[in-house]
């Protein structure tokens, strides 16, 4: 099964019901992974994505330097994996190797996609402007592709404490949306 | 059933799982409400959380001005309302009046509260540099209070096209919580 290419302008489709994600990043020949539940989307056009890295990450410098990352979205089966990365840093651990993790070359940006994730948002950092008060990244999406099956993939959401909520039933009021999209 | 007061600092355990919301306002003797999908969780404490209100929306200029809204945790039952009061705007129609909603007196903010709803985070406009350039206001929750039961009530997660889902089973992994909260 090979993934697909998604539209820029349609990334909501998967972070707007917030997901746990896994954001994996690049630098000075290090690859290193960290799990990121505070995420939104601010933009359709351009594909823009809001992400609080707290400033005691390893992440966090190397994507302010790099100012790349990947968005990658990992299925509710990986929740062991998911708790362990969000639970040990990068500076004591090589996350890739020590979790089983495979590489994927990403399309426009050095830091590599995580293949056992569905779903992959390649990132450029657009605004740094609420890092230093509020380690908020802003992010351009220049790059997104996801598993074409399933067509709703089960994911989880954190509640804190060691909690999650997987996804449930799928509703739709398209005659009700006459004004927004 | 009486809602009870929510610890401040864990206001991520209702808004970090990305359900849809209802933010009420009050300005100039008037009352609206508009649906929002584009949030995020910033800080624990103060008790931060971002918003992606568009400029095209009523709401915009009034909660700006007003400085004040209440965010308000509807049940997924509430879903056809959730999607007309996203289609619809307070400039032609009172929405409280047109969909039979009940407001309640806030304890913290002149912006009343949506009884029907499950949850209530009274908010203030805490930082507004991100307003002119991506409609993303930073605001701290003074009040906040929540449904005793059910523990683990249904809410609404967008995915865009008239689309949501509802939530699912609970998981917990805490054992292997050892770092992060
Ligand atoms: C479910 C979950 C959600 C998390 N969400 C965030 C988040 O939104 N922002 C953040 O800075 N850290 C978050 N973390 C914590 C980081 O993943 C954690 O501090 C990690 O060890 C950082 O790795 P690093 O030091 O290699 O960058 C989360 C952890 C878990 C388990
Ligand atoms: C499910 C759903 C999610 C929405 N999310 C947002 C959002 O995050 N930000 C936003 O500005 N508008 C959002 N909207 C659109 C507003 O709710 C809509 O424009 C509304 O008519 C504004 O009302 P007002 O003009 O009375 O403020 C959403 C609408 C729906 C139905």
């Amino acid at each position: 099964m090979k993934k697909q290419s998604w539209p820029l302008h349609d990334v909501r489709h998967w972070l707007e019901p917030g997901p746990v994600v896994l954001l994996s990043s690049h630098w000075q020949g290090q690859n290193n992974i960290m799990t990121l539940g505070w995420h939104t989307i601010l933009e359709f056009s351009p594909s823009l994505v809001g992400c609080m890295i707290s400033a005691g990450n390893a992440s966090f410098s190397r994507i302010r330097q790099s100012g790349e990352c990947v968005i990658n979205l990992p299925e509710a089966s990986m929740i062991d994996t998911i708790s362990r990365i969000g639970n040990c840093t990068g500076d004591d651990v090589d996350k890739f190797a020590e979790f089983g993790l495979t590489t994927e070359k990403s399309d426009k940006v050095s830091a590599p996609s995580i293949k056992e994730c569905f779903g992959q948002f390649e990132c450029r950092l657009y605004d740094d402007a609420m890092v230093d008060n509020y380690n908020f990244f802003i992010f351009e999406v220049v790059a997104a592709r996801v598993n074409p099956q399933p067509e709703w993939p089960q994911t989880l959401h954190y509640v804190g404490g060691g909690v999650f909520r997987t996804d449930g039933d799928v509703l739709e009021r398209k005659a009700l949306f006459t004004k927004v999209s």
